[in-house]
């Protein structure tokens, strides 16, 4: 461990770029070496981030300015769409934790379906392992190319895979009611996310039609052995950070509340970042900001069968570049806890 | 009209206490005789309340200092369980509109189950009149005693009633995932509501066992013409004022979207206060902030047969002090809207 | 006063249009004939305030669309320096309410200097009546052109004008320490404004160098009876509406503190909207919020001659729109209160 | 290094304590042996800080019940005034750090005069060290007791410091105009800080007689070798964290803006924690959050001879726990950053 990786973060002035940096900066074995932001480009990071001003950092460049030879690991924050076509030009040499949407599906028609046009680099979304730590944890270990999973998607089936692993649950009718903080609309500037439209109030959006349904369907798919549907309802919640995920469920014929909470327990007792609540407390999303944790608690429903499961995280942690780093840990060998034990910062 | 009605309110110094002072302080055939807060009794409302101080109030005294004989109507914005004893001791000449939810369920039972203790004042809760105006306005027009709904109630319900009325949803399998604002708990200092604790995240709470579940459930009982029951789940927004019912329901076989569309326009058409919003547009509570209004939309799900209801008040005013003066409205034969007019305020 | 006047609003998609719109709904003497709109034009009012969507209003139209001839009160909520040239071009028999700076500053190489080019319409300019309504009621009842003053140096000189009048205070040395909620900013869609940028933080900024200050130095200059400079900076907290003003005075020689509570007694003993608050009590933006009122207070400072001035208006009211209907109703000989009696909203 | 220093913090379930957890749990050379926590005794860390329940923590217990005999030293979070009975009391071997106000003040009879009762240990407060690590490192480190500093104090005095020690500015007249997020306050549960009568709004408090003025006034005689007095208003921002001073101060004659910025630099150019901002960079609260850094900047004012100065600090860290432990690694000769060195969180 002689020698530090060397990270190029691409799209490094949106929050998902700052997330990154925060994290990396204490890593003990890693090294920036470049940063890009079209709109930025030419700036020092002081300059679009203020908190990030006093650290030795590289200049934001364009990204055809970057020297990619030297470098190891690419950290990918660009838009949806975009990535695609710019991961699919870098040098092979390079592994690739990918940020956005574009590798997650592995159905090139339901790409096309919600993301209204064709694939641009299927070759590069076959080779792509779907980077949620907890459930891939060996293929990403060899991954050249980590697509990494949304936040919706994160803090939504963590508490599901157990269940529907072991058949305790129904496939069918699972409703995910989620609530997210507004740093994961990213930092697009768009009246809808000015300060005097969200503060003291909340809305909801894409109802039964937020591109994070089939990421989330593919996830329980996976677990389940069987295609499903879900209902997923988001919503816009006046916090910057944080989400919350209510997941309404059925308990198959014959199977029970301690059962379930039983797998939720074996299936993450030793997970260094997903905590089950002990019974009688309720998540909040406060006591995991800021942090790569996830809490989950399960609540019998007062209607007989059903089982309400709620999970939080840090949207811009464990919902993006938080898991970005525990996935670039493991491709690296390092404990796959490194620069992510920050307790939460409360209040 | 030529004479004001004389209103005394009780537990003045509250929320719902400011709020209706707030509400009917422009109101033109109403006059305060009377202002009730046992804490604060001995001060003036401007002590309590410094945005009402430029208004010439009666200052806050202990109920039994009240004078009772010239008043006409009684506010009650006491703590749920010690208003029951309070209003059975009220002079018989006076009409109530009791804010607590000490009257609001039918089934004494059901009361005990939930409240922990026997309702003392069994002839009152049978005489008492459910005040969810565009459901029972012509009980309420002659109430001598009207329960005021609660918000979480009024926000789930006021969607839902149609379709069950008209039988196009089914009875069983309804989820409301609630969000509300924090001055939905009150004023009372606990630590839960610190703005430390509150802001910048958010929790669930009373999962399963929200004392609001009964009295949707008697609502949606009397709609659909059986028993039934529900899942209800709320969560502390942070935000002061503001209420959203996310609401998962399925069409009965043969039923369809359009029907369910049709019910809701239908039974709110006429109504001043409950707007269907076009389709394609989704509610916000910023967009009823202060005012009277609820809006609601209806949204088709991603899973066949499934309709999502959408619906937001503003938990102190519909969901509380708004819909108390709209009752009052009615049993005095006012025009129901008076005073409750204005446009939200956004941002 | 059977008939209504017909008023136009020019910019009515910004938040002080919304919040003429809010405030003129129940006006009884007003009706809205015509609203512009340069982005939004071609889109109903519901389209971009839905919390306006219920009220029957003119679409959103580009300015030369509008029908100028039959109304007979434009409130222009423009931005600066495309409002004189807007403005000049209007028939000459309409009144204008101009919620922009364009008018402000009586001094041309003042306005140059501050605004970075000469003003374009300087016959306008001298015409133009500042509408400090308790400094100038008399010419605003006459005017034609009314100049609504900034919220800045409403909040700022309202304190400060009774002192300098009265000879009270020295003119020299005034520091104004000015707190401001984010919709001051308008509805412009700038990163700076982003939830995520504003909410859980504060900043300062503009600081020596806010166009405001020219424009409270000529108020209070016409207040003390010569010319004057203060030293003024702004912040940015928080919160959608709401502004504080700390203002740090000293005492001239012989004069006392009693003296100068008396004289802000005296000045504002009358007016409906300033309030001088009880000694020990300070004021809070959230008892004013959504309202036209001023609350004041006068602290001794613990260093000798020191009085320290704090005040808070609503930006948006008597800091923009509702001091512009407080003018309007002037204009038209209605109560000057008509429309802008309503308490604050709190909490 | 071998051997961990051994921690007891009392106080914990407050937020200072809740901070020194969160901040120490990381340190390497570091063991918390002991927690205790007058109302929350008996009860684990996870049941008063969720965020914090993942770790392995002493039990919270009653102050008599702890092992001192086997601590090397004690963080004191305790209210003020009770802290110094119980700070003599404890064994002489321990070496303490003071979050509370009770040995800042070095003179009794300003002690007394501010808080309104005799000092109980004025032994131990002629022993105190004043804990601004900047400005008493030396006398820091051989300390035994350190009176760590109170939020106000660090923020407003360090931009003032280097200013007055090379007597660039005036000593009279300085004013700080300081504005605080609501933590500051403490956990204390209080009717002024829930979160509906916060939220949205901004207010001043203890204006021109806030107890943090002797403080720094007490600070500011030092560094200017002659007792001076100062203007303090403080005002209660809605956010749960960060504090920002804006100071206003005169040029002695002859002094210039340039010589201010360069004695600025020079001061802090070698220190770890505080950053001038380059010249047109103004601070934010937010660049700070979370982290011990602090942000300066000067600005010259509009008016002749007048220096603005803006300073930001996160109250919890460097205003209260990350100063303490920084005083805490100098008195064990650590790296005076160890477990002090994370980025601000942003957003």
């Amino acid at each position: 461990m002689s020698e530090k990786i060397k990270i190029i973060i691409l799209g490094a002035s949106g929050y998902t770029g700052a997330e990154l940096l925060r994290l990396l900066l204490p890593h003990p074995y890693v090294e920036i070496v470049g940063l890009s932001a079209e709109r930025n480009a030419g700036h020092r990071v002081a300059e679009v981030f203020p908190h990030l001003g006093i650290y030795d950092l590289p200049a934001l460049v364009h990204i055809d300015e970057l020297d990619f030879s030297k470098a190891d690991l690419v950290f990918c924050a660009l838009p949806h769409g975009t990535t695609q076509a710019v991961i699919a030009g870098l040098p092979k040499h390079l592994r690739v934790v990918d940020l956005s949407a574009d590798f997650r599906l592995r159905d090139p028609q339901l790409y096309a379906q919600w993301y209204g046009h064709e694939h641009q680099a299927l070759a590069l979304q076959r080779e792509a392992v779907y980077g949620l730590t907890e459930l891939h944890r060996a293929e990403i270990k060899s991954a050249r190319l980590v697509a990494n999973p949304g936040c919706y998607p994160t803090a939504s089936s963590l508490p599901l895979i157990p269940l529907l692993k072991q058949k305790l649950i129904e496939t069918d009718g699972i409703i995910i009611d989620a609530k997210s903080g507004v740093s994961g609309a990213g930092r697009a500037v768009k009246q809808n996310y000015l300060y005097s439209e969200v503060t003291g109030g909340m809305s909801a959006y894409g109802v039964a039609n937020h591109r994070h349904t089939p990421e989330i369907e593919q996830i329980l798919a996976d677990a389940s052995g069987r295609p499903l549907r879900v209902t997923f309802t988001p919503h816009l919640i006046p916090m910057a950070r944080g989400m919350m995920a209510t997941v309404y469920t059925r308990l198959r014929p014959g199977k029970t509340v301690a059962e379930a909470r039983a797998a939720l327990r074996a299936a993450y007792d030793a997970e260094p970042f997903v905590h089950i609540l002990p019974e009688g407390h309720l998540p909040a999303t406060h006591h995991v900001a800021a942090s790569n944790h996830v809490h989950i608690s399960l609540v019998p429903g007062a209607v007989e069968g059903q089982v309400i499961l709620l999970s939080v995280i840090d949207n811009l942690v464990k919902g993006a570049s938080g898991q970005a780093i525990q996935n670039m840990n493991l491709m690296y060998g390092f404990d796959e806890t490194l620069a992510l034990t920050q307790a939460a910062v409360f209040p």
